[in-house]
């Protein structure tokens, strides 16, 4: 094609693209607080922590105000482990309608778009954008005080085009097992939260030691103290350890939270702690606008301020 | 752009991509067998079934002959487990060269082409895949006995066009964990096996069951006996289960394979079961093949005649 045609193309596109942003600003636009959950290597747990987060919020006095966004394209099992599995979206004049869990959670999955859990996804890129922003586009979430967001495993494009698409993040908790092999990849989760200028919340240890419930002796099936270690190397809060505790595959697989289930196991103690702090960071934000009188609607320098909290700025190794 | 000017484009672009997919298959032409070692989900163990694979076979009088690619863009942690880590290709006028392992493995991973281990690959997907394919049809393997490939997990865009540009398959190892959430996922990588035509070999069940090493208490934290159920149901060959052993994780850390470090563990002696299974179905099929005299050159009609196996036919679902 000729350099003329492509910008042509290009000028035809971008329109398309903004309105689409648009779009899904205007429906997020009553959500308070996005929260996305990510990970450097899948299978950490990311899932579990986004619907106990949820759960955790929703209990805490935001009954009916909060949503889980499972963005995981490649295998999305938040329903499952909310107890919503094989349900489907109900689409409407206004737009398509999220599903309602345990203490009105709204929950929309990727995996309420297929026709059958047999089917993996292959979209290619390009199309599985478009169709991701399409839906996005179209979810009437309402009012809510939390989103959380479940991305895709990793820091590929995927999550990358994801949280681009979404709005005003308040910012992102990165989940990890403690074994060296993953260390690697969360550097790589924190060097790709910087480049999208989203402050990191913190780090949660997962799957850290293990106790057993027989004679009580301490076993560090996946090492312990990774996460901790590397918070502190970079820098950034870390959230707390969460134990091996054989009752949350058993909660997630019956789809209970554990946190309700085994409210006074180590692990959902640990887990409520974690929070805490998590509620602080987004209690200390608000408060931070809002004595700046920008809580309505934050302009662009104030975001440019809020944006400074990653030290690098890399976005321009962004490839488009 | 125009119809016309559409027609053109893909006309101009095909002939390279063949091209690139003719060097690919030339720079594996001397590798005698291809196996790929996918997973639903990620954290699995995948990596770690992989490099102990290549192991196995190196050990069992293919030393010198076994390869590994860390097809694995969203984590490539191949180097970390097998004691590589921080190394970097040589390139010369005949391609690049494999990194040397234990046992003369020769290993290829994306990890080594990237800058540093903080830096997250966010590549585009088409500019990725272009990336991707030049890479691959750079690579001077030489003469291999076994390759085995450590593809991203998942069962999305990513793992499919690698799948794609890797010629004559001979089958891919499925690894998951027990827990009924990963179920959903391993169901979704049967299927996409089959919409590629490629012979599943079978599935491993990692991280199943944990005999605490203090009192000998069995503790299923991740549950136990999934992966076989679901073989079962999808009638494909069930490989056996690792257990769960915290010196896998310690070894992987240190960068040595664990069925050499604890030779004499269960987890290994549990691994070393799966290996005879997957060199008994690379040998039938090697017999298979001699018998119709295609061992060298199979023909196309070979080839569909192999690709048989997969029950269903949905590659029309598959979108470019």
């Amino acid at each position: 094609m000729s350099e003329k045609g492509k910008t042509e193309m290009v000028k035809k596109r971008r329109p398309a693209v903004e309105e689409q942003r648009t779009r899904v600003k205007t429906r997020m636009e009553k959500i308070q607080h996005k929260v996305a959950v990510i990970s450097g290597k899948g299978g950490v747990g990311k899932s579990t922590v986004t619907v106990n987060l949820a759960i955790a919020f929703a209990m805490h006095g935001f009954s009916h105000s909060v949503g889980i966004l499972d963005a995981d394209i490649t295998g999305p099992c938040v329903p499952k482990i909310i107890g919503l599995e094989g349900q489907r979206l109900q689409a409407g004049p206004l737009g398509i309608f999220p599903a309602t869990g345990p203490l009105g959670i709204k929950v929309v999955s990727m995996d309420f778009l297929l026709p059958n859990q047999e089917t993996p996804v292959i979209w290619r890129g390009p199309i599985k954008m478009k169709a991701i922003s399409q839906f996005l586009s179209d979810i009437t979430w309402g009012d809510l005080d939390f989103l959380f967001i479940d991305l895709p495993p990793g820091t590929g494009d995927e999550p990358l085009s994801i949280m681009q698409l979404i709005p005003e993040m308040d910012g992102v908790v990165i989940v990890t097992i403690p074994s060296e092999v993953s260390q690697i990849v969360v550097k790589k989760a924190v060097t790709f939260s910087r480049q999208l200028k989203i402050p990191v919340i913190g780090i949660v240890e997962n799957m850290s030691g293990f106790v057993c419930p027989e004679c009580g002796a301490e076993v560090n099936i996946f090492r312990v103290g990774g996460g901790e270690k590397i918070a502190e190397d970079l820098k950034i809060p870390f959230l707390g350890r969460i134990p091996i505790d054989p009752s949350i595959c058993k909660d997630s697989d019956k789809g209970v939270p554990f946190i309700v289930e085994h409210m006074n196991s180590p692990a959902a103690k640990a887990f409520m702690r974690i929070v805490k702090k998590i509620e602080s960071f987004l209690g200390a934000e608000e408060a931070e606008l809002t004595k700046a009188g920008q809580r309505s609607e934050p302009d662009a320098s104030a975001k440019d301020e809020e944006n400074t909290r990653g030290e690098q700025s890399l976005t321009e190794e962004v490839t488009e």
